[in-house]
């Protein structure tokens, strides 16, 4: 039997979105390690729409971030709220300012942020079934946020104001170096710095792979 | 010297840009060959922009190539019109719609398509250069329609349709399968289908993967 593993999605583009690359790497790693996807994101409009070229606001326009996050998933998608912890075997959360603008609030609330419903129950329903959870980037302050209770060991790098903001949340924060990652056996769950410490692609990758790795190892047999 | 390699890309999403896959595997593979990207696309508006959810064109939407583009080279990007073949040692082009709907009108107009002034420059000056061209699923429609004279062998994987007005543009198709690629050695032109025949990431990634690593070779030392 093939792992199904649920890849969280958040828009499509690093300032108000998924980071594309941690995406995609998180994917080709997935399907490397010979797992089926099911590709998910929630239905809501975007915080807001960046010109990623100028980097600016652009005022007006909006995008739904399940949408967006279509074009990642090449049209297969679902809404996050229709799926469920018993369709999967592991859940995987790509980074982007969209895991922390859209799928909750973090970039604005910090440490009392609140998590959209849909993906706060799976991430939950997840846990409670004992399934291993692995999150990338800034991703894991949503998973400090919903899973705080449980004093999980994660890590977003090395940023001090962020990892206090983790810490505020319940978490444990571990320091770590971008090509690694940071593994909580009890818990199950596994974080990465990525593009929160990365200055090339191939870092980013490397503890991407790694992550993708230990989340297939944990789901067990 | 670190080689310096350009990137054009069409938009962000398979239906009406950049494939993201394509792109992401191909930046990714020239960063683990020590190469350096020169990201670019034109700075024009998309012909369409489709929902990638129903597929649906998004009436009344418009949106610009070169600002779609820059969500997946994180911002660092440039217009087309601006890169001088002596600025790069190679040049590639991922596929997606866009490369046959933004960068040309292929998708619309077949064998007797035009080509954006700015890429056609580009690809000729490399081209003129004696530099290294790659393309990647319907990228390659692009090249026989600039390049044609020089009759260049070319793969779009196994399509007979579209290989055929490659032909009509004066390339000689090559069948290939989707782990693989077709390399021109005397025209130093290196094609793999990927989506135009992948079932799976990791087979369009092979593929990916072997052209760039021949890219870097045609290059030299």
């Amino acid at each position: 039997m093939k792992k199904k593993v649920g890849v969280i999605l958040s828009g499509c583009g690093v300032y108000d979105g998924s980071e594309i690359h941690e995406s995609v790497i998180t994917m080709l790693a997935l399907d490397r390690e010979g797992a089926e996807m099911l590709l998910c994101a929630p239905d809501v409009p975007q915080m807001h729409v960046v010109n990623h070229l100028t980097g600016d606001v652009a005022e007006g326009e909006n995008r739904n971030v399940l949408v967006e996050s279509a074009r990642i998933a090449r049209g297969s998608i679902r809404d996050v709220k229709s799926v469920t912890a018993d369709e999967i075997d592991a859940l995987i959360l790509p980074g982007g300012f969209g895991a922390a603008k859209n799928l909750c609030d973090f970039a604005v609330q910090g440490s009392s942020c609140s998590v959209d419903e849909g993906v706060a129950a799976l991430v939950r329903a997840v846990h409670e079934a004992g399934k291993p959870i692995a999150a990338v980037c800034i991703a894991p302050a949503l998973i400090a946020r919903v899973l705080g209770g449980d004093h999980p060991s994660l890590t977003i790098g090395s940023d001090y104001e962020t990892a206090e903001a983790l810490e505020n949340m319940g978490a444990d924060h571990i320091t770590c170096p971008v090509r690694e990652c940071v593994i909580d056996e009890k818990n199950k769950i596994i974080t990465t710095p990525a593009y929160m410490l990365a200055q090339s692609m191939s870092e980013a990758a490397d503890g991407i792979e790694k992550t993708v790795r230990e989340l297939i190892r944990l789901i067990g047999s």
